[in-house]
């Protein structure tokens, strides 16, 4: 029934729950396989801040006997999941990758583990991020393929950790392009929800506007499993699918001329697999404004910004890296004018996108990152260019892996939706994938 | 210099907080004081959770030191807050008045409790509230003028602390009209700034989009006080007001046939105050929209209220508030048509709401609630029907107290301004409030 690879830790999330369901695989195999595989790749990629294999192996254990004993606690029973450190755990220190936060550790769980637990999943470790998922300092992780090069940021270890099948499951976040393009340089599904559908309490705020939850796996069916165990709107009956129906919309933007060779490939690939399935694939103008979404999405960053870190600013002014000592202290020169602007702007577009979608259009394609990973991982963590207006749209977003660049490494495409259309996104994601990428990993 | 009060506890906290600063006074002075008046009313009024005299006391006489030897630490320097037991305090617990929380103590302060320490302040204890700021139990707290009635809620215990004098500052929350209607009940002062323009981290979140963070005080310069300390924009050079420059438009909005008589009379009466000084008094005519608002408020908070209670539904089914069961379960039936027409609805009357403000207008008056504080406390803590929608506006309330109903009991009055225009509104309320005030104390 299942094409079962040689080591559990291959195997996609999706897989692995219903093998642990069936009774086919006990939860400490799974949890014992990726450890070992954390062992073996850990100093080349260093995507973990902290595990704990003692602690795993004992929620591991004790899943199995809830599992035997009461059942299932639901979707994601026996699933390990990677969380990006600036995200509160009980059990682990949460640093944040700030010096004020070293060895610091929050006496509760960010409601996103509590829905992760309460629903059979469990932490394995914590993944190294930007500082605050913001800036300062970069994580020390390495591109999985290529150690010259950047996993993308700021879920860098959440990213590198999934494409590496070091855990099957991961927690980023995406304030610009912080979760979508370390999908795509490590080729692997993510899902950014639509803003506001996860609840982002115990999480690190940087920019209430903009931040959003969200999680990477190795197959749709992966995105889809949390997505219902976090019962999003409509998860419970996804709509059936067929491509031929489907009416693509290909989103250039205002930054397309930025992007690398492999990008514009990457799309115009997508585009032509789509149609020679029979799907209507379509250049589509973005509304009137999205081309100031760009800058609007710097704007209210950096605003936000202020409030959210003068708390670390008055405690700490030494310890704080100077990046947010620079933000605290309005170093961009927004103004309440300029933000509310902004935040205007960006509503009325939402309102103008939402508005596309209907019986004209289903999906919107557009690139995930400007190119293939860079290179100087100390240095950059990629461009997020080509994923903030999205995020500032509040619209749900899929990465779908599947082209590769010059140096064979993975470019991703975006799927987008309008708000809310999270479930019947998924659906299209899991209807697109294999058509776009050889190298999933096919069930039942 | 200053006409000071028989009592410390009787001080505003702009005046305690100069005379501290002038070491006129000692900080250790003003808690004891405190902490005086909280034992001899706490067995009536009811308003806090947690007050552990020795630890403030403790914090006192370290603040003092702190004074002497190294300077101010800020605005707020030796001022004690009562603070909403649905904030986080790393050294008292918070219950968020629910029985899964019953002596949890959470290991690190919420932003706007950093804001404050780190500016000077204190936490002299933990004030009671409806369960999560939002709906289950009520506040055990009284009116402190009439034990038969309700002081507000959800911030119950925060605004009779303030207004029965046991504490200069508290913090409450707003996400219908939780902080702008005990204020109006108790006959206080109360800012609920723009949203967002002050960190929520650390606070219980129930509906994102509405929750806001906002403080009680004595007098308009007690509100100042904090919003400088907070780094609001523009606090540090408010602007000059003359009343009789003034363009006060009066919002009866589509809820006023529901106001008691003392709440239509006290917004004449404000009028009429106005008008005699001076000031251009004129009905306002709420932007095309607006009159759906209150219904929008609902729609936002019950679709947000899922995603936020889902951890504690998942994780203690059974010791959840039913109403919080009902609201998990989506009872009220909301779609996420209906939520993102409700989103959309309050975008666009934002920025009609805006546009209305500049030389035709200056801020809009318009009711602090529906009347008196009601009787029957254990049933009620009064309607949000008459703040739901400038909560939804994200616009800067003011509460300003002066009038009176049929029982002697205060009843307030709103002025609001545009977003972020808050440093207006509170100079604005400044110059008014000596009008309609006769009970508030005139420093300097």
């Amino acid at each position: 029934m299942y094409d079962i690879p040689s080591q559990p830790y291959e195997m996609t999330a999706a897989e692995a729950a219903a093998l642990i369901a069936d009774r086919k695989m006990a939860v400490s195999e799974l949890t014992e396989s990726c450890l070992e595989r954390i062992a073996h790749r850990d100093s080349t990629v260093k995507a973990w801040i902290c595990v704990d294999p003692d602690l795993a192996l004992r929620k591991a254990r004790e899943l199995e006997k809830v599992l035997i004993h009461s059942g299932s606690r639901g979707p994601l029973h026996g699933l390990p999941f990677g969380v990006k450190d600036m995200i509160d755990t009980a059990d682990m220190p949460t640093t944040n990758n700030s010096t004020i936060y070293d060895g610091f550790q929050p006496g509760t769980n960010a409601n996103i583990v509590r829905n992760i637990i309460g629903t059979g999943g469990f932490v394995l470790g914590k993944t190294d991020t930007v500082e605050f998922a913001a800036g300062g300092r970069k994580a020390l992780t390495r591109h999985p393929q290529d150690n010259s090069r950047t996993p993308g940021g700021s879920s860098s270890g959440s990213g590198a950790a999934v494409g590496d099948m070091q855990v099957p499951l991961a927690i980023g976040t995406q304030t610009g392009g912080s979760h979508i393009r370390p999908a795509s340089f490590n080729g692997i599904y993510a899902l950014k929800p639509t803003h506001n559908s996860v609840s982002w309490s115990g999480a690190r705020q940087y920019s209430p506007t903009l931040d959003t939850l969200g999680w990477y796996g190795r197959s749709p069916d992966d995105l889809m499993l949390v997505a219902r165990a976090f019962r999003m709107w409509n998860m419970e009956k996804p709509p059936a699918i067929k491509i031929k129906d489907l009416k693509i919309g290909v989103a250039r933007t205002a930054n397309w001329d930025k992007c690398a060779p492999e990008t514009v490939a990457a799309i115009e690939r997508a585009a032509k697999l789509l149609a020679d399935q029979g799907a209507t694939v379509f250049d589509l103008d973005m509304p009137e404004g999205c081309a100031d979404m760009t800058e609007a999405q710097k704007t209210i960053s950096a605003a936000e910004g202020i409030v959210q870190f003068l708390p670390e600013y008055l405690e700490n002014y030494h310890l704080l890296h100077s990046d947010f000592r620079l933000r605290v202290e309005n170093s961009k020169g927004v103004t309440p004018e300029s933000y509310l602007e902004a935040v205007n702007l960006a509503a009325l577009c939402r309102m103008r996108f939402d508005a596309l979608f209907g019986t004209a259009l289903d999906a919107v394609l557009t690139p995930s990152a400007l190119g293939e990973a860079p290179q100087n991982p100390d240095a950059t963590t990629g461009d997020a260019i080509m994923n903030s207006m999205w995020t500032l749209l509040h619209a749900p977003c899929v990465n779908i892996p599947g082209a590769k660049g010059p140096n064979d490494l993975p470019v991703g495409v975006t799927l987008a939706g309008p708000r809310l259309g999270d479930a019947r996104l998924l659906a299209i994601s899991k209807a697109v994938a294999p058509i776009l990428d050889p190298g999933l990993r096919v069930s039942a």
